[in-house]
């Protein structure tokens, strides 16, 4: 029997200097200089006590600004195609955005993030503590993504971020 | 500005033999004997190409049986109370469920799957590749989960399943 519509609400929004998909690293390892926040809504923010004992937090969210589902797609770090599910891009039938990001701090109902791969104004689902535990398996066999070297990761992985930085930082307007 | 409603729609139905959300692992690391099958609807099967490449695969579910949310809970792994979001229990906001299994192997739209701390009929959401490159990331710090013994957590962590086990093995009914 088929499940009826699953009805989530955003929880908060994640703030941070991405404002274009295309020059947004695709994951929090190729992100790591950038910062951003968290912003928990108020009624939530008693949920927050505890976290900032964890170095790192799972968000899950909204990928509000993801393209129409696709089953198949060329990712990122390979110019190949692949099955949607095979792969972290956004063009899910359900686009639900999941990254590791590291918590510098907490304010109140703000976290302070870095390896913030989420563009601005994300609409925030939850929040999970990262626990080595649970979930650091490092003996994995990693699909298509082992024939990727490091070094191409990393470079296809930043997109066009490094760019834009150098962009900011260096051009006269 | 908040955003209004996220709609999903499943994607499959995860198979376990778990009936009862008390006898039912916490995480797939005390439920690496427990195998089970995802469904994943026909519609969507493209999209599972290459996943057979991954040992490990997230899943991303809807706790269907979920308590009404708690942003203060006690852990299963520890008699304090904590902030839900520096837990992974069940009573959230928005009753998402993430877990890493095992990917045992594939037949058309069914995976075969071990580390099954899922409730049997959850209706799944989303399925990611879990990547070392990734998600793998030894050097954290585990906020209170680091005051628990592993032998602690591996106790508490599979709940009655063990005895669930000997039950069901074991006695003449």
């Amino acid at each position: 029997m088929r499940a009826s519509e699953v009805v989530f609400r955003p929880i908060g929004i994640v703030h941070s200097r991405h404002r274009e998909a295309a020059k947004t690293p695709i994951q929090p390892c190729y992100a790591a200089d950038c910062e951003g926040t968290v912003e928990v809504f108020p009624e939530y923010a008693a949920g927050l006590q505890d976290i900032e004992g964890y170095s790192h937090i799972y968000l899950l969210y909204y990928l509000h600004q993801a393209p129409a589902a696709s089953l198949l797609v060329k990712p990122f770090l390979q110019d190949v195609e692949r099955g949607l599910f095979a792969t972290r891009a956004s063009c899910r039938p359900n686009p639900l955005g999941m990254s590791i990001v590291r918590l510098l701090g907490r304010e109140g109902n703000i976290l302070r993030i870095s390896g913030v791969d989420i563009l601005d104004g994300t609409p925030l689902l939850d929040i999970k503590p990262y626990a080595a535990r649970f979930d650091c398996i490092p003996d994995t066999r990693n699909g298509w993504q082992d024939e990727v070297s490091e070094e191409d990761a990393r470079k296809r992985g930043r997109r066009d971020f490094d760019k834009e930085r150098i962009k900011d930082d260096g051009e006269t307007s």
